[in-house]
């Protein structure tokens, strides 16, 4: 049982800005490359957290993206209700599953569904990134091995 | 977030299972028509359920599939602990992230799907099938919808 990587790139790449300097701007390329993900399913749920007031996404030549709050301000459980599309643990309509109208399971799984997205809203961005020096280490890392010729950001 | 089709199709067949008269046996193929799935994934998953004790499959002309033990026996987020390949809430290594040294996200959705499946210990598959008259009446009219030239089952 696994998030989408939709929901799952859109978390990695919150926690990716909120290590960078406030107010310090970043490109969707870039996030993608740390990630090794592909660029277009990560513009959809960045375009996504900028529409929703998460990401601030500056246009132009000098633009970039950056988190538009603290991270203590983005709360990782609300994060995953907003992106998920699907958060009854069951996909009850392929095959259509003729139990439906009757389905207890599904209540229950509704039940521990709900438990699951109560102990995430505990979380903020803050405290998945609260050893952000560990991390800086990591990216900084990468992006020193994935661009030898350049110096590391 | 989803549970695997495998571990859906378990629990789907588990329910079935569980409306039949005590003893009754049913094959692998009517458990497929009524949910409209493919055989081959049924198999696979009764076969697991088989081999864990949960399903009794006999041999032969009169061979067939069953509960093995009561309803009441069998625990529901013990079957979603022993189906579903990946209880990690995501996927680390699909693109290998860099962050699995040092994720918090990573032990945030750990706790998390804990709280899940303890919701789902709480429920056997007899609470599942509570209701079991009224899904009797929903496979009954499926069959017969099904094979038009024979009686209900």
């Amino acid at each position: 049982m696994k998030l989408t990587t939709y929901t799952d790139f859109g978390l990695r790449a919150l926690m990716y800005l909120a290590t960078l300097p406030r107010g310090e701007l970043t490109s969707v390329a870039r996030v993608s490359a740390l990630y090794d993900v592909s660029r277009n399913h990560m513009v959809k749920v960045i375009n996504q957290l900028a529409r929703e007031g998460y990401v601030e996404a500056l246009r132009g030549k000098n633009g970039g993206i950056r988190l538009a709050r603290a991270p203590r301000d983005i709360n990782a459980g609300k994060v995953i209700r907003l992106l998920e599309h699907n958060l009854r643990g069951i996909d009850c309509g392929s095959p259509a599953c003729p139990l439906v109208p009757a389905c207890r399971l599904r209540d229950a799984l509704a039940e521990a569904m709900e438990a699951f997205l109560q102990v995430m809203e505990g979380y903020t961005l803050a405290d998945l990134v609260d050893n952000r020096k560990e991390l800086m280490v990591i990216f900084s890392t990468l992006e020193a091995d994935r661009r030898p010729g350049e110096p590391a950001a």
